[in-house]
């Protein structure tokens, strides 16, 4: 036995029909492809390359999603990991374990999550039951900071979420939400300390089983790291609101913590989130096509990125074998798109 | 690189009514309880105990379900496993592929797989689709002997098979295919060469993912190994019916090459699979109930326990070694019941 807890990294999958608004997200190049974002990752994460996915999430630019940095830490480090499907829109060939989650509606809509209660049920059920000393919880959902802003703002937290492109359209988010909480009625603040109604009216189901495994694994004094930039922080908001005062980790990229419109710092800080931020030094490599595209600014996180960074760092991988693994398996990834 | 290619363990768990006809299986203690028996095999394959499942595959006499011995090898030997979902009928905790298939009907019905053909063309695509250089097939389905004889005699082969239970009920299943044969208005070897329609007919979910898995991934040129008894050389039958002659390899236990009313050798040597027979040595340990179980004829197969043995053997790991990791896997998993 090592001094490094027994992990799980669950990477927690699905959809929200917010993301088709146009100017969003960047998750996945092509709009049209978008939808099948989640369902690659969930691939890469447990293959270390897509197999049904039709698409391979890489921006115009170049940049990869950021699966790739979390299965090149996969490849480097010694973890469990498992893809929860929380309303994926298109098939996944990874293995996922059931919430009984549908694809989330449009945050305009006045229940875009109307199964929130029984996903995060589900979930607090399986959180509770999965046996390890560490669960890390993940995201890959494209839309989801507009999501978690309309969450933050339906429980009366500051309504700061990053972006995964390099100019976060924060009044494009602003005013869908705004539209979202009259949809549903709502004014900023009326749902304090109601997680699953807020996720019902405002979220998405990725939040609705984040959080409920987080409280799930909690409560069976589980320790939980919370892998990601804004959205993950919305899951610890939704954990803190739910009533919980449990040690609760918020490990993220440099890239995030970097970008001053999400304000992350204050969004952990508001709800006693402990952050990590781990840096994966891609300015030494900055003729790399990825490692360029995240110093610009884009994808940020996701997929666990700055968790899956914490656990290498942790683990005494150095971040030059990391940058190694990530040129491997970006490689490998891209391939398949040259391929006839 | 080592000499051993990277190597993919699939564990294809399902479920056919055939189960429910009573003295057909051993496959858990309780009958009311057995419908769970994959789901829990499969939580046990992924995290080394049941999480869902509501029961701990155990018999009466203390004969754990193999996926103990599986679950023991993948503690002490590296390889990647995925638990492919053919029709489970209870909810699991453990991740799946999805290859849209129900639960089989039971085998004494015209048509006790209706989805014979969308299933073996699902699972055809994911074998091939699958990134590794060696495939490992493993089945749990309780009832699969009987399905399984089924399809040999639809297909003209012997219809030799195995048990779980000490005494194989032969002459039962003999009166229940016959059953199967007549509702579907068969003669023995009526649909030779025509594998889909024989699992339609006369088989169950898993035979019809296994066999899909086969042909993908011998077609896209990977290794395949069919780890298991009678049941995955039913798997290997349908395969060659299929018109594929690659080599293909049956990785089965020593207690089911020692049960004569399963004539396993013959079986393999009619469809061409290299046999390997592995023996854990379980007469070293017969004082621990689990391993005496199995020197006493009990369970003798399942989840691929003979394909893992021999991945074990193949990377070197001693049988001693297996049996202290059984020994500690058998303590986690039946602990549970012991709880209030």
């Amino acid at each position: 036995m090592t001094d490094t807890p027994e992990t799980l990294f669950a990477l927690v999958a699905g959809a929200t029909e917010t993301a088709a608004i146009d100017g969003i997200s960047a998750a996945g190049a092509d709009p049209a492809l978008m939808a099948h974002t989640p369902s690659a990752d969930a691939e890469i994460l447990a293959y270390g390359r897509p197999v049904r996915a039709p698409v391979v999430p890489v921006s115009p630019s170049g940049c990869p999603t950021p699966a790739v940095v979390t299965r090149a830490v996969h490849e480097r480090v010694d973890f469990e990991s498992v893809v929860v499907d929380a309303g994926l829109a298109e098939p996944t060939g990874a293995p996922t374990v059931d919430v009984r989650a549908a694809r989330g509606g449009d945050v305009r809509d006045p229940e875009p999550v109307p199964d929130a209660g029984s996903i995060f049920a589900d979930a607090r059920r399986f959180g509770a039951d999965l046996p390890t000393e560490r669960l890390v919880l993940a995201e890959t959902i494209p839309g989801g900071t507009t999501t978690a802003m309309g969450v933050l703002a339906a429980l009366g937290e500051r309504r700061t979420v990053s972006s995964s492109l390099p100019e976060n359209p924060l009044d494009l988010k602003r005013e869908v939400v705004d539209a979202g909480l009259d949809a549903s009625d709502l004014a900023r603040g009326d749902l304090a300390g109601q997680p699953t109604d807020t996720i019902r009216q405002m979220g998405d189901p990725v939040l609705a089983a984040v959080a409920g495994l987080a409280v799930g694994a909690l409560e069976a004094d589980t320790e939980v790291v919370l892998a990601g930039g804004t959205q993950l922080a919305t899951a610890g908001a939704l954990v803190r609101h739910a009533g919980l005062t449990d040690d609760l980790e918020l490990a993220t990229t440099s890239f995030v913590a970097a970008d001053d419109s999400a304000n992350v710092r204050a969004l952990a800080a508001d709800n006693d989130l402990a952050l990590t931020v781990t840096d994966p030094g891609f300015e030494q490599r900055d003729d790399h096509p990825a490692m360029a595209a995240y110093l610009a600014g884009e994808a940020k996180e996701g997929v666990g990125m700055g968790g899956a960074l914490a656990l290498a760092d942790e683990a005494g991988v150095g971040m030059d074998s990391i940058r190694n693994a990530i040129e491997t398996v970006y490689d490998r990834v891209t391939e398949r798109e040259a391929a006839p």
